[in-house]
């Protein structure tokens, strides 16, 4: 039996908020950093060592996930329990992984869930392959050789994060060619200006990404980069030929029999979950082929398998989510710092930032009452080491503290490395990164100078693994997705719906019709010029 | 005369605290609005209104400014104060702006400062233009198509912000032919690989820009791609000729004579304020034209005079440096978004978080002793409307407040827009610069429905001008810069070194040589693979 209740009316509660923090600045040792690490899906691991949690406080963090029944709740959600309250629906993104966990069968608006995805990634897999093949060409005969995804929010961030990151992959990956990818997300025309100067149309075809098939940013992107077409001039070029959408099957996309394809996602996928449905898997397999697109599936799945196990202490993911109740509702931090020593996974910490701070930024729990704790933290970052030459000042030496979660790899995505003062590139980025979790957690006094001194204590986890393939990148997305749901069931509230975006949605509209006599509207209306 | 105390030891820090703050949620209206508008460089503007500062309160302000002396404090820093006390050093990035305020002369290590700046700026005018018309041409003859910054940290945030920023100028900017920038910052051997992959390298010019001459990134990434171009087998091809250098005239770099050229800048040029230098200059004036790069200078200059102003009601950049101690010190916010609706300027988020991070993320004053108060905040922002469909549900209905800046323009920067549904692109990218700013002040009730009410009362303010062209990009620049600069003159902080970077490179080297018995890095170091 599955109770909801909110954080403040749990017994552990009082009693984490009540637990002083383990002193990582003097006690972190070798012996603590070994032990404290937990194994994940493939060759990744989760080490907390530098957080400040001992092993009493872990008891209650066990106590207080087992309270809230956290793992019952994530079965119930694979299970296709009504999760997302507040729009009373399923949620399945865990189902997109192109296989159920256990066998679960999932039914509803008539069919069995994972058959629809797993159909719809079939799909994938033809269209990708007679598109890089050759065998499906732009309306003018011309070979596809750039695919423009147009979406926002959650039809652009993760795909776009995913795409950058497996830039450098090749044959040892699966990847036996390269299409280019590009995104147009804003509804600035300057966006779409910039993607489609000097491109070859001829040889582009357009990925048209909304649940809805009403978002107004990419309906405007849409008629925007149509129109450059039909201002081409280019013989032959017919714009709808060079168009595929990802849209649910009652979207006003889905009824266009003159585009190239369609690809089915449904209201049980949240945008910011959807980077493993089709609104991720069209433009990763025509890029670098369904077959990698398939191994960052099967390291989801795997990463999802691995969150089921109900002991802490054996799952990374949970352990790492409960660390960050500890650090958001008993000592108080208002932010997590995400950093990968990874240039490939440069827009990761902006999915990251809209997966946590979309899901978990709500004030009312899931039956929509007003909760009396904070909710999700503000999440930030940006690639190590390039980070360190800019905002980590603050954090070693500002007046607050930024927990910080950091993302390595023993050896490079590519191939390219060199040997400079006796050690490469790549041990030189590792070296930093170890060099920074020390620094961050034990410090280093200075008496004499205050201005060199630093406190020390600063928390931070590591996850890691052996390279950023496929697998592992599915299997990194999986483990903040699951983080941010576990979290959210500690919170009791609803990590799956976005109202806070509506009110915009109203205030734009009232903008674009003349203000309707809103005078503060009209008053900013004026100054920007409209 | 100029003192210099605390904070918490002024007359009005503790008048300020007790302030409680102005209600935007009822009291925001058109009056108000078209009022707290503060006219800056060009057609810049602040506009404070949803702010939650009134008359009383900007008095305060106004009178805590007085009393820390901002303005002669700047006007000291302008004419040649030791201002960074840390390092003992001048401080004076307004200077490269290529011209003097009030014709002011700074006397440094025997020369005239405006003088020496002025010079490198001639170098790079005759250099970029050579370039730029093929007179300087690659090893084999070929002209030089791209350009690719190594630099790590405030030799590439702003660089590269400012280069995205210019991406759809044209000849109306005084932009008549743009070369190809790239950027190659982080150790990791992957982003080095990412850039140069594919290049012709007989038409790339490479800038190595670090101001000592021993940045471990910034020499790891010359070796690598002087690797890449020995690896080549282009016959002829040397290396050294396609190589430039910003550094100070002290370094290691400046003394090669086997490269094409070496442009200076020095000690009293901190990384996060050289954009205006050699640093942003070789490579906006070869990316654009040094026309382009003068238009930024002279937007710069001139709000570096507007700051002058000691009337907070009629200084915009004051007004929003004091509008953030209140929002810091009295109100406790401990972050700000910096929120541009201008898809050009996708990186300057990033190049104002470390400006302001590494500025004032500090916690001993100028004399170094430790401070009774929070500094600098964090940092972090994207793109609007991107960020609408992200992360702004928890700046709408998290538990949190977080304090906005806007940043937008009333004209597109490129030539592409379209009409759909009744507005172009750029219009709806205003209306919703305008309806977000409405929406986060005022808010929306719904008692029925929690889940769907907007509790208000989210400060923001609003940095607009009417097009992103140069002259704008480096006023909007140093706004920012003098911002930070107020900012650390307020809470009596040195804003221009940064010790806390210090420790993660000491323990970096230790690593690199084994670790020398540190059993944490050992232990580190033995997950990572090292």
């Amino acid at each position: 039996m599955i109770n909801y209740k909110d954080l403040d009316l749990t017994d552990n509660y009082a009693v984490l908020k009540a637990k002083k923090p383990f002193d990582i600045k003097t006690c972190l040792n070798a012996d603590r950093i070994r032990k404290s690490n937990i194994r994940e899906a493939g060759s990744m691991s989760y080490n907390y060592a530098a957080m400040p949690v001992d092993e009493d406080i872990i008891d209650t963090l066990q106590a207080l996930a087992d309270e809230q029944q956290l793992i019952e709740k994530y079965k119930a959600l694979l299970s296709g329990e009504r999760m997302n309250t507040g729009e009373d629906r399923l949620v399945l993104h865990q189902l997109t992984r192109g296989r159920a966990i256990d066998g679960l069968k999932v039914m509803a608006d008539g069919v069995e869930k994972g058959d629809f995805y797993n159909q719809e990634l079939e799909k994938i897999r033809v269209f990708s392959e007679k598109v890089r093949s050759g065998e499906i060409k732009g309306s003018t005969g011309k070979e596809i050789k750039t695919v423009i995804q147009i979406g926002i929010g959650g039809s652009d961030l993760g795909p776009r994060a995913l795409c950058y990151a497996l830039n450098l992959i090749g044959p040892q990956d699966g990847c036996t060619k390269k299409l280019e990818a590009r995104f147009i997300s804003n509804v600035d025309p300057d966006d779409a200006c910039a993607v489609v100067s000097g491109l070859d149309l001829e040889s582009t075809l357009f990925i048209l990404v909304s649940k809805s098939g009403t978002t107004q940013e990419t309906l405007a992107n849409r008629d925007l980069v149509f129109k450059v077409m039909r201002d081409s001039g280019v013989q032959g070029l017919v714009p709808e030929k060079h168009v595929v959408a990802v849209t649910s099957n009652t979207s006003p996309l889905a009824n266009n029999p003159d585009i190239l394809a369609v690809f089915f996602m449904d209201d049980y996928i949240g945008g910011r979950y959807s980077a493993t449905s089709p609104v991720g898997g069209v433009i990763l397999s025509l890029t670098y082929g369904f077959d990698v697109f398939k191994a960052i599936l099967d390291g989801a799945h795997a990463e999802d398998v691995c969150a089921l196990e109900s002991d802490i202490r054996k799952n990374g993911t949970l352990m790492d989510a409960m660390i960050g109740i500890y650090l958001r509702n008993a000592l108080g931090y208002p932010y997590t710092a995400v950093l990968p020593y990874s240039q490939s996974l440069h827009r990761m910490p902006a999915h990251f930032q809209q997966l946590d701070m979309e899901s978990n930024g709500k004030h009312v729990n899931r039956f929509g009452k007003v909760v009396n704790y904070q909710t999700g933290p503000v999440i930030f970052g940006e690639p190590g080491t390039n980070g360190q030459h800019s905002f980590y000042q603050l954090l070693h030496q500002g007046t607050d503290i930024v927990p910080m979660q950091f993302i390595g790899f023993r050896n490079a995505q590519g191939e390219l490395d060199n040997m400079n003062g006796g050690s490469t590139s790549q041990t030189k980025l590792k070296a930093n990164l170890v060099a920074q979790i020390v620094a961050f957690a034990c410090g280093r006094d200075n008496a004499e100078n205050p201005n060199k001194s630093f406190e020390g204590s600063r928390p931070s986890s590591l996850l890691c693994a052996d390279r950023l393939d496929p697998f592992t990148l599915g299997a990194i997305l999986a483990h903040f997705e699951n983080k941010v749901m576990f979290q959210g069931f500690v919170w009791n509230i609803n990590s799956f719906d976005q109202e806070g975006v509506q009110l915009g949605k109203i205030l734009a509209k009232k903008v674009l019709a003349g203000c309707e006599g809103d005078e503060n509207l009209e008053a900013y209306a004026e100054i920007m010029g409209i």
